[in-house]
């Protein structure tokens, strides 16, 4: 399925343009064979597929600078591109333009230890950027699923959030300074190490978030912490998320600040991670109504006994019914391993909606009820598997279809009458319907429908002042 | 002194336009009266000194919007204020133009303790805020100087630093979202609670730290934090600002988290605040050549634990050669008095050239030798008084001037060159010349040699599209 409908194609590259592309990077650099061209332009769930005669693998930020001054000179549309892992097709060029993907830009250009710093390229993957982290004894908090094949620069445009979000904020806040190449091909040199600065406007929180359609990133100065001494992890069982929200409070002032992650999971989670996992098992004796996996994580030796003293307090208060700490690292990964497999473990029950929604955090247990309320409602028998991360008040909702009476396609037409019914609680509640993956083009068009007004408005300036020719990743977000 | 050149005064407002004026917020809230006019066109150094015809005191956010309708119409220029505290001159109304005071906005319209978050007026002076905090058993992190009369209005404008940003962040890293009035009366709606929320451009952020200059901040939601349960303070002896470097290391690691200050002094702030300063004694049986201000505060009970094993590892390492731990509030609230009389104590020694500068954290040991040679090079005699919040890279960089062989006029006179060095010692530094009490005018004409170009041409382009006709706090920022 593409659920993009299509519209009419750019009109072709000459095969001039092409050639004075393809001299910024060098022939090796400038894909234009489909087959090779293939893996930039759809994407793993093949939810999105787009088309493209050029992709550009620039190696510095002056040939990024140089791709986007001939593109504005010649009006010509890109799709700036990291790891490709992107959930809304923000990084597919659904209407044939041509893609910078910004892979081989993937140097570390500095750590500096004592200032808590690194500056890294934007084509860095995650993971790369952690271990460095990790090897110069700091820590690299952003984390999440794709991090083996994202890139920083992609998590910086989509502001991506994960699971250390609780502790050390989403991408936004780990970013000190940014390098980003304007549409124009104008350089904004802001790639500072400082936690303070007060001279002018914050520009980098603008493209930070802004999915590409404002400037490409090109580096950016990174926050590093101290590395945690001791790690450890529950999993826990409990009645409703209204425990899991009174065992959130404790664990936030038990922890003082270790707590680093606090993740929700209904039981029908458990349910289709068992059945469906490979070596997955419930870590609890008994079955649950809702679960939570916690993570202490301390540059001291305190975790276990940060950890020990917040489930003691949640069981004194009834909160907690049963939970288990891991014993060891492989326990610790199997805890995870049953957050990882949700979304996979869905697929063999058929179709899912899914849903990327926050509200704040002392909304969660009522959306979450009002929400499986009013999809039942609205399709008898369909099966909300809500979880995520609750520190945060960001539920990955989704709903899979019922057992038995319709056909996955069926189910999967109606996804946006799910999302509405879902979206307006959210809204009612003063939420937002993409907490972390972005708009893209999947929630684009109902945007206005859920922003400010004013907002928007400001938006549309903001874009038509740093990108007047429309270049920058077009029709994505606005 | 009147540090700011005069220019021609704008045409005089016409009495009919007072009166519409006078209508939004009624005649008992507008100002025209000299006398009562004095307070919001000076500021308590008297080294900015402006004039208005009036100064408006709107009582909501629609009497705000009202206001900024009619000045953008009108071509009126408005200076918004909020508790009048600003070092840089940004509040003061230069140049005759309207006064459009917040402080009768003062309401905290909610606290939502669940999730952790309190919806607050602009006009809420900083210190009702903590206190408000507080009494709901939460803790708000901002805190300053002028806590007792500035306002989270005037705090997210000028993205307020202070003694706690260490832990929690500037005031940028404080807000979740923002009610704003744009220059032409529009309301951007944007008090979300989220902590989470990636549906399009981040607006927040470009308000906070714009000055006023943008649209006049009328409301935010800000984080609350676990209230700590134990907090322990320390003074400090050590030899070099390199060694508080390695202590500030060892105490990130082993405070994990709760290290809420670090503030450096060099010994001459103890010399000359023993001198001049009331009921100031050195907590210290011996003078040390630079001290260390640190403070611990945990939502456990376990501060005095880390503080001990922090000063312990500091001993050893032969980093730490004196240490004193307060033993009650007391003695607590003498130690941040003494850091709090650094400037006023400069006072009885002369005239003091200040700076307000971060650099990263590694280069502070580096930025006040080099700094200090300069200086002392430029004008023989000269004393520098370095002192500030070491873990951000802020150096308070006053100088004051020699003991003898000049007078303080002659001394300020110098401002410019003295500024001069230490600025360009701090650009090839990578760092910013104001670390966090903004540009205002004081340093708006130094703006353009020490910013980006592209990022000033970014910030001339974002100024004229929200404020086209120019009537937002001109002459301030660019």
């Amino acid at each position: 399925m593409n659920i993009v409908p299509p519209k009419p194609a750019l009109p072709p590259l000459s095969s001039d343009l092409i050639s004075r592309f393809k001299t910024i990077v060098g022939d090796k650099y400038a894909v234009t064979d489909a087959g090779e061209l293939a893996q930039y332009v759809t994407e793993e769930r093949n939810l999105f597929h787009g088309h493209s005669p050029l992709v550009l693998k620039p190696a510095s930020t002056a040939e990024v600078s140089a791709i986007c001054k001939l593109a504005t000179e010649q009006r010509i549309a890109l799709v700036p591109q990291g790891g490709n892992t992107g959930l809304v097709g923000g990084q597919t060029p659904h209407n044939g333009e041509v893609v910078v993907s910004m892979r081989r830009m993937d140097k570390i250009r500095e750590v500096d230890v004592a200032s808590n710093t690194m500056t890294v390229e934007a084509g860095v993957v995650l993971q790369k950027a952690q271990q460095r982290a990790s090897d110069a004894d700091r820590f690299f908090p952003l984390s999440l699923g794709a991090e083996g094949s994202c890139t920083i620069g992609g998590n910086l445009s989509t502001n991506a959030g994960g699971t250390g979000a609780l502790a050390f904020g989403v991408a936004r806040e780990m970013a000190l300074g940014l390098e980003v190449v304007l549409a124009d091909g104008r350089v904004l040199n802001g790639l500072s190490k400082l936690k303070k600065d007060n001279t002018g406007y914050d520009l980098r929180n603008l493209f930070i978030g802004a999915e590409g359609t404002l400037g490409i990133i090109t580096a950016a100065v990174l926050k590093l912490f101290p590395k945690p001494r001791s790690v450890e992890t529950a999993f826990v069982g409990l009645k409703t998320p209204s425990d899991a929200l009174k065992l959130l409070a404790i664990s936030q002032t038990e922890a003082a600040g270790s707590l680093t992650s606090f993740e929700l999971l209904a039981e029908i989670c458990i349910d289709m991670c068992v059945k469906h996992g490979t070596d997955i098992r419930d870590p609890l004796q008994s079955r649950h109504p809702w679960y939570v996996l916690m993570e202490v994580s301390s540059s001291r030796d305190d975790a276990r006994a940060t950890l020990e003293t917040i489930l003691g307090r949640g069981m004194e208060d009834g909160i907690v019914d049963d939970a288990v700490i891991a014993a060891n690292l492989q326990q610790r990964a199997a805890f995870w391993k049953l957050r990882e497999v949700i979304s996979p473990a869905q697929k063999p029950e058929g179709g899912s909606i899914k849903h990327d929604i926050s509200v704040p955090v002392a909304a969660v247990p009522a959306f979450i009820e009002e929400a499986n309320a009013a999809v039942v409602k609205l399709i008898p028998g369909a099966r909300p598997v809500p979880f995520g991360h609750l520190g945060d008040g960001n539920i990955h909702y989704n709903v899979s279809q019922p057992v038995s009476g319709t056909t996955t396609k069926d189910f999967l037409d109606r996804w946006h009458e799910v999302n509405a019914v879902v979206f307006a609680i959210v809204l009612r509640m003063g939420g937002s319907i993409s907490a972390e993956h972005g708009i893209g083009v999947l929630k684009r068009d109902e945007l206005p429908d859920v922003k400010d007004k004013t907002a928007i408005e400001l938006m549309r300036g903001i874009k038509a002042m740093f990108d007047p020719q429309g270049i920058m990743n077009p029709g994505k977000v606005l």
